[in-house]
């Protein structure tokens, strides 16, 4: 049987991503709604190990929802990977008065909620807060969308420029183990070809894909690229592999980087936000812990924060048709 | 058994939307990848009746994924409703040796299709283009989520100066039937209250939601309507009504309007467009009739045109919910 | 001679406009630099009567150069404009120990301005804050270029849809009583015909002028009008008659309104605030009073506040000839 | 006495710039207004060499204007360096019936006119095209405004991300022998530093600067350093430097890049290159040759291409003051 929930605690960490602004507002306001205290963690389990924590009522988050990055601010925090941190984290909950978290992040905050949960049976709910779509139990993470939006945008002005001189373009964007962004971005950009890490295209193909796209007549390409790309090579090593091979091409680099991270939120992850808010306080004070609320079959679904880590979010791999069937 | 397929034409319809070129392209481009000939039909069925045709290849396609309207134009055709009308279309496409047709557009677009499909027996496959994201069988219409977003962003904007005012804005967005626009990127936006086509709210109950607006601290007040909205007064009714009873409010009004057709398709309107033309495509050379290609789950599917017509895409009671939630 | 000024006041005043913050960012760091206090009045002249003062330094101004409206907030004050009013405002600046003001705003904040330095020889310098550039002594007021960028944003993407259905759209932008928005984002958005307070065209011209582009082969027009256009009938009106006169013509309207104020501010507006901020401020200290600081020749000058007031910004006729050739 | 002109060429040289466009759709329309014949010259110079040229009428042009990039394309030619090269070129303008040219670019491409014209005695009129803003005798090159607006734009997203975890950022802009990005942007954007080519900072007071940053309570840092910044290390070397010096710093590096030059332009650039193609045309028909249309003191002048190519545009010192002040 689970106690009764008066005051529930809201944190951000990892990686800051667009609609972790809406999603703590929703945390708070549903809180206000359900007559449960509210309270702001600062800087992640850095900051509950230091004890920087905040009152928040539905005001405190006026005018935030359209806001990008964290009010909470993030960090990662090593202290909070020891026993000793933990604790005094732990001492820091108790004495606010804390019963349950909201962990708004990816799946290395999700790991660090479960520890803690295992360690003082403190209830844990996750929200997916981060632009890399790469967690298990939702088909979107918030700020992911926001993040496509951003990249086709920056890459329309790049073409705009590419067009004007008949160029390639290797255009670099964020994805270490998921090439959702560069495979979702790249068909939506216009991409001519995209490498991802869960598929070796080989550096062959990518020569081949550039002289079939001379050839069709495109008077300029622009290759997208997830960081984590299979080929192994780095983006530069590719532009001068590229340019040794096929020595009518000048290749222009252009590695996208943080500016991925930021801006206002789309209205799908802001609606997104409010919904997950609403659910993962609800859940709480329906005596659940340890699941991730996220999105699946367009429904706010629970899922274990276990299986949320471990699990895999899969690359649909009829984009990769459809990409081939675009570069037509 | 059906006639192998040679030639395919592709029209837009009604109301234009963002991606609706997107989805031009990938039916062009699916064409070319299967070898099958691809035809654009200007100015939707009215087109079709003068036999405004223009052969369309690969290249014909080149960097129109990224842009608003439609190349094609679209237009609304009375002649079309005739027996007569349809004739005429039937011959022109017979002479020019076209097979079945992709119409990119809302129901009435559906409606035609079908009517001509029940009379030539010519093969009929839809995509739906609207902004309004009123048809049954898709959870996302092209153009819904580019709106989506060009509506928070004027929003966010009007909020500056309803902030900087202590001011109460009423916002007309579109939605002569259905809410799903008003809703989300109400919540999205961080309304208020929302006024939409499925729910009565009643006069009093607008009042009741103002008055505790403004007791809860709030400093501006964000009012978002759709056209269609029950109560059933028009939005400087409305205002009137409001000031007479409440005269502590200076209301101001906003009508969007058109420019919720238009701008760059987001990045998911441009995926969408993607899939759905080879969907559409590829149905279409495996033989099948009178479908609409949608999204359902995530993924593409494929509705009964007669289906996609008559049913209704409900809107979502859980955001009623979160938007009563939010405005805690 | 000048007494030392230990302690500056600003406020905004009157409609906000995109830049205002920035400015407020300017003099408060400006007066943090030169080891002067800095106070913020809110909601203008009634806050100055309210005593509703803040003490703000560096820090109180993190992050808002990129947020539309006023943090100060905004308002018309009607006991401003007595005696009375002004003694309590007066009263409170003793008391506070404000020796001088800064005033972002329109004209008629600096006539309130004015009157009030003639009344208590109250140090007052004025920056000019108005989307409407309806200021004279200044080639650009704060806000106004940013508006022009959201004015041919907005007016983008309903060509999208004009172009799509080769419509007619008349588009009403801010203005009362200079046509600058009108006549730059006109030209900006390539409208057919732009009608404006300081000129008038006549009805058989608008006619005129919309036969001939159709003439010409354009598929679809844009006429762009101010509120305060000289042919004295509003945009509605207009649609009437011009539906009446070309019956080939389905007009639609769209009302820019309030959004043309919001916004993140341009590059231009923020380096300008920043820029007029810290001459409003140096001016002060320099024993200055009842300047408007503003841009002439791309320099940052002074302009005696009657004479802002008074002197009208003239409409550069320019403009009006380039207009016409670019719609040949 | 100068011979009539019956058809004038246009080209876009050297980098893209967005506004180029516009550029083209004025002269266009211009020679269109004065019944003078138009012919669009692809790829720059070296599209001259080859005789790569398209009769343009005013509807040519049309929805161009909002468009980045430029539909002429734009090519660097070394062809045109040779004299055999500039042979070719005249003698495909005279078979043609070219009578004068209009250079929109940056100045290499007005040394490229200046040399023809010497040789050739044939009329050149140059636009100034490029986001640099490095070209004497205007106080705006086309397409400078709107990059400062993408700039900006950009750094106000990297600063979510920076502020969210506190940390300092690298940002590089374009400006190889000029700062005018860098020091508009870098104020705009709220930069804490700037690092230009005219002025040689020294990294000792770049780590002041941080130091002082860090101690006046911000949370995080930006600074935007130009290409051709004066330090004489490159961005991922000054990171180095600044970490070994000031280990309490995670720094990150963001190259902005090409996005930089593409993108819909600014209104502000709409209207200067409509008036700018308008005063090149008519000043080639009232006779005039090597001369650079620009804008100074908000007017069109006229300045001789060899004073555009020699002079140098001075960074605003003022600027450099204000951006000290703003960093209180």
């Amino acid at each position: 049987m689970s106690k009764t929930i008066k005051k529930i605690g809201v944190l951000t960490s990892g990686g800051d991503s667009p609609g972790m602004n809406a999603a703590i507002r929703s945390v708070v306001r549903t809180c206000a709604f359900h007559d449960v205290e509210c309270v702001g963690i600062y800087r992640g389990y850095q900051g509950m190990i230091e004890g920087d924590f905040k009152e928040m009522g539905p005001r405190s988050v006026n005018n935030i929802i359209n806001k990008g990055g964290t009010i909470l601010k993030s960090a990662r925090s090593k202290e909070f990977m020891t026993e000793e941190g933990r604790k005094k984290a732990y001492n820091h909950l108790k004495a606010e008065g804390v019963d349950a978290l909201v962990v708004i992040g990816g799946d290395g905050s999700f790991t660090g909620g479960l520890v803690f949960n295992k360690e003082y049976d403190f209830p844990v709910m996750g929200i997916p807060g981060t632009i890399d779509n790469d967690i298990y139990g939702t088909t979107h993470t918030l700020g992911y969308d926001t993040a496509l939006n951003t990249v086709v945008e920056v890459i329309d002005k790049i073409r705009d420029t590419a067009s004007s001189h008949n160029r390639l373009f290797f255009v670099e964007v964020m994805g270490r183990d998921a090439g959702h962004i560069a495979l979702n971005a790249g068909i939506g950009a216009g991409a001519e070809e995209i490498l991802i890490p869960e598929e070796d295209l080989g550096l062959d193909r990518l020569l081949e894909s550039l002289r079939k796209s001379k050839l069709s007549g495109k008077s300029s390409s622009i290759v997208v690229i997830a960081e984590g790309d299979k080929i192994g090579k780095n983006v530069f090593e590719l532009k001068d592999y590229v340019e040794e091979n096929m020595p009518e091409y000048d290749v222009r680099v252009s590695v996208l980087g943080h500016m991925q991270r930021g801006g206002a939120p789309s209205c799908f992850d802001r609606v997104l936000a409010s919904r997950l808010g609403v659910k993962a306080v609800e859940s709480i004070l329906e005596g659940k812990s340890n699941y991730m609320v996220g999105l699946m079959n367009d429904k706010v679904e629970l899922t274990p924060l276990e299986q949320a880590i471990k699990g895999n979010s899969q690359i649909d791999m009829e984009l990769l048709r459809v990409s081939d069937i675009m570069t037509t």
